[in-house]
């Protein structure tokens, strides 16, 4: 569905004639058009699902086989689906698994000089020549998250050289919300431009849930395994163990789960470093995993196992997303010892993946003062090599819960100018409640107009395009085109008809 | 009126014991409390306005007298009141002008090696050394607005030296609202957060309209006077003088206007540079000059008279805002030579008006990509003496009406660490429409958190505290605190309740 009328979707292929990539054509009054980037896919019926689309790319390389997978367990569904003996809206999509000796990994095909469908695919969305898209993927400075059980994704590509990308996440909670609800929080983000999705449900129905979203959802999605994890071990961190681990991230493997937050750098010598710090740990994962470690007095399971999770990951195409567990919570403890150490440690755990031709991306904080945030991004891309930075936020300021998009926004343009490849969206409600419906749509303009002006401050070819367009239009009163052109054209309608309703109001 | 139970007022003095500056108390439930500076004034009843807290000072220094001044006209108030044949809801304040010779501007007095009890105030408010206040006005580096026909005023300094503030833009128009309304954005633009006013009214009942605002603000009230002055040509620009300008510009020195923005540097050789522009000319000012100067293919009268008006400005202590009539309206048209050429006039005539004694700060964009930013700050500076900058945004992408609160806050923030003393905010309807009471304060609150981000990220002394403060009640989960401490409580309060409404959430 397009968000208006002047706007219609537009295939576009390489010289093959054989790819059919979706851009946004916005058709204006004086007869010109303009195409933008799309993320929002084909539309699906949401028990049916979206078409396969990368099947036959990848049954075609022919170092896949189907297989049954994992048998389901009640647990997956979380403790009321054990209470009821029975999961809610099964659904299974086809598993699919490497051929012995076969890597399937994007980063694997590219290191070998052989170019995919996918990465023909990333080359016509972002403009550019395939082969940069190859050899930023082969040199990890890029990464296509397309797990080979997520056939239905369109593939897109998440490095500096290339536009910025951002995150939208969604998931249910003990508190709130449907599977029915959550498809549509996915449906809302790619229709406003949501690059990829984090399925971070912590609810019942987790996995259905998650099947769900994968088989509807022409963007790559990501997760946070361990919340899933703990929920199997009724909440309980210390009760964690690789073995319940690697089961879930397995399950979630042969779902699809395109790239998944693993928080292998909280070492257990780093916990003391959060002691003095005015926010402690405040990642999630972060605090389950320093609590994990504590409790047990040893090396985080995550860390110690991390060439086994290679092994899996490289199996299906997973890309790590290394998660920050350590990140500041506040501007005070920005920059600290303990983010600094966890993120030396993140550099290390990025070169072992790429030794397993697995793709890796690094995330970032948080809350960062404005002159702090540019050393982020230097540090990062230094100490990892050049593997994609994916960042949250960062705020700016801690003093204004309620308009956290906006806090974040500044720091988000700020961090993405210097070099961060993909930006994790905040809504109005972080820090006091889940976002709605609302806050959604709300965090992906606020990221996508960020994105943009970190894509224009960076020089990114054609990018500054757009800006001129629209300001064209407003500069010769073509209040239809400005609308049309503009990144939320509901809104911007909607406010100029508050003061000025009258339809000749919208030609002179 | 506060803004929440826990916000108190609270009065503070220096070491004289003379002083009554008002902070905000916010008291937590630790025993602790927090004090923040605080804009919105003592509070007045409308028709009758704020007491004259400066009078006793004014008169004390012996250097002013009062007089009747200039006779009001009905065209001062617009068409419908010559139509009507009187003005509506008519006031005036008290006049004083100065004793013959004596130069009451607190710049003057500053290089004088006198300190005022304006500066002394403000060294309160800042919390800083009295020395430093006269020393930067001296300089010319900070500016006090504060015309001796505003005595309601409460003394504030707009200078890189000091906390960066903020300006809201109120004012009627053509086709909506009443003087009561107006009235009423401003007292929530200032309850908000607002430091300064703009009130740039057009529609009918401009005069009665500013004596109200004016009567009732404890914060610095600024004008654009040719927009009035174009109402009494019946908004033809060729048709206005120097003579229109300067009876306009008196009469709004005798009501108490604080600071003027004077598009004195729209040279007429400077005006085929925009020829080729993506959006030309976009100041309203601006472009009334332009006309003016193209249609008489003479100069800009306000450079050629500019030493009269320093004269005019000299007798009331009104500052200048030297306007940026060709600030880009586009990110295409960012730092181009037209908008650079009349920095360097602006320049020129920021150390004319210091030979007068008279209080200067310059206008900057506008619309520039992020990468740009800094360069903005850096020549202003450097060009124009370290007088105070104070920009519009600028908004770091054009693709997002609707939002252009949020573009325009990441460049605002940008701008400001790089030392932009004052910054005026962008709301919601920015190119669309008028804002309305919500906009003015989602506008506040957004350039108030880009100024405190600002702020934060100069290391300016004592910034940092605020954030503390909330995010320890954060990871405490003292609840109340951090809707206590927020920049808007109400907003923060009702975002958590819409999750977890329960009471008790609040406190665990």
């Amino acid at each position: 569905m397009t968000v208006h009328p002047a706007h219609t979707r537009v295939l576009t292929s390489d010289e093959t004639g054989e790819l059919a990539v979706p851009f946004t054509r916005v058709a204006l009054t004086n007869g010109e058009t303009f195409d933008r980037y799309c993320t929002e896919g084909p539309g699906s019926d949401p028990e049916v699902g979206l078409p396969p689309l990368r099947s036959a790319w990848i049954d075609g390389r022919g170092d896949t086989t189907p297989y049954d997978g994992r048998a389901p367990q009640l647990v997956d569904n979380g403790r009321s689906a054990i209470r009821r003996g029975e999961a809610r809206d099964e659904w299974r999509g086809e598993k699919r698994q490497p051929r012995r000796g076969a890597n399937v990994t994007q980063m694997a095909y590219a290191r070998a000089g052989k170019v995919t469908e996918e990465m023909r695919y990333v080359a016509v969305r972002e403009g550019c020549d395939v082969e940069l898209v190859r050899s930023e993927v082969a040199a990890g400075r890029a990464i296509i998250p397309a797990n080979v059980n997520h056939p239905e994704s369109e593939p897109m590509i998440i490095g500096r050289r290339f536009l910025v990308k951002i995150n939208a996440n969604i998931g249910n909670s003990a508190v709130t919300s449907s599977i029915a609800e959550e498809v549509d929080k996915l449906t809302h983000a790619i229709t406003w431009g949501a690059d990829t999705v984090m399925d971070l449900s912590t609810g019942e129905d987790i996995h259905t849930t998650r099947e769900w979203i994968i088989r509807n959802s022409p963007v790559p999605i990501g997760t946070v395994p361990i919340y899933q994890a703990l929920e199997k071990v009724n909440g309980e961190a210390d009760q964690l163990s690789w073995e319940v681990f690697r089961d879930t991230v397995v399950e979630q493997c042969e779902q699809g789960v395109d790239y998944m937050t693993i928080h292998a750098g909280v070492l257990l010598r780093y916990v003391p470093l959060t002691a003095n710090r005015v926010t402690g740990i405040v990642s999630r994962g972060g605090s389950i995993m320093a609590g994990w470690c504590l409790a047990h007095h040893e090396e985080n399971f995550l860390y110690t196992h991390f060439d086994e999770l290679c092994e899996i990951f490289r199996q299906y195409d997973v890309s790590f997303s290394l998660g920050d567990g350590l990140r500041p919570g506040s501007t005070a403890d920005a920059n600290d010892e303990a983010q600094l150490s966890e993120l030396r440690t993140l550099a290390e755990l990025t070169a072992r993946a790429w030794e397993h031709d697995v793709q890796v991306m690094v995330e970032g904080p948080g809350h960062v003062p404005l002159h702090l945030v540019e050393e982020n991004v230097r540090l990062q891309q230094d100490w990892c090599h050049g593997a994609p930075f994916y960042t949250l936020g960062p705020l700016a300021t801690d003093i204004a819960p309620g308009y956290d998009h906006i806090t974040s926004a500044i720091g988000a343009a700020t961090i993405a100018m210097h070099g961060t490849a993909m930006l994790c969206y905040v809504t109005p409600k972080e820090h006091l409640g889940l976002p709605n419906r609302d806050d959604v749509k709300t965090g992906v303009i606020t990221y996508k107009l960020a994105a943009h002006a970190a894509d224009v401050a960076k020089g990114h070819p054609g990018a500054r395009d757009w800006d001129d367009a629209l300001s064209k239009a407003r500069f010769e009163f073509r209040w239809r085109d400005q609308f049309a052109l503009s990144l939320d054209p509901v809104t911007a309608e909607s406010f100029h008809d508050e003061t000025l309703p009258a339809e000749n109001a919208k030609t002179a």
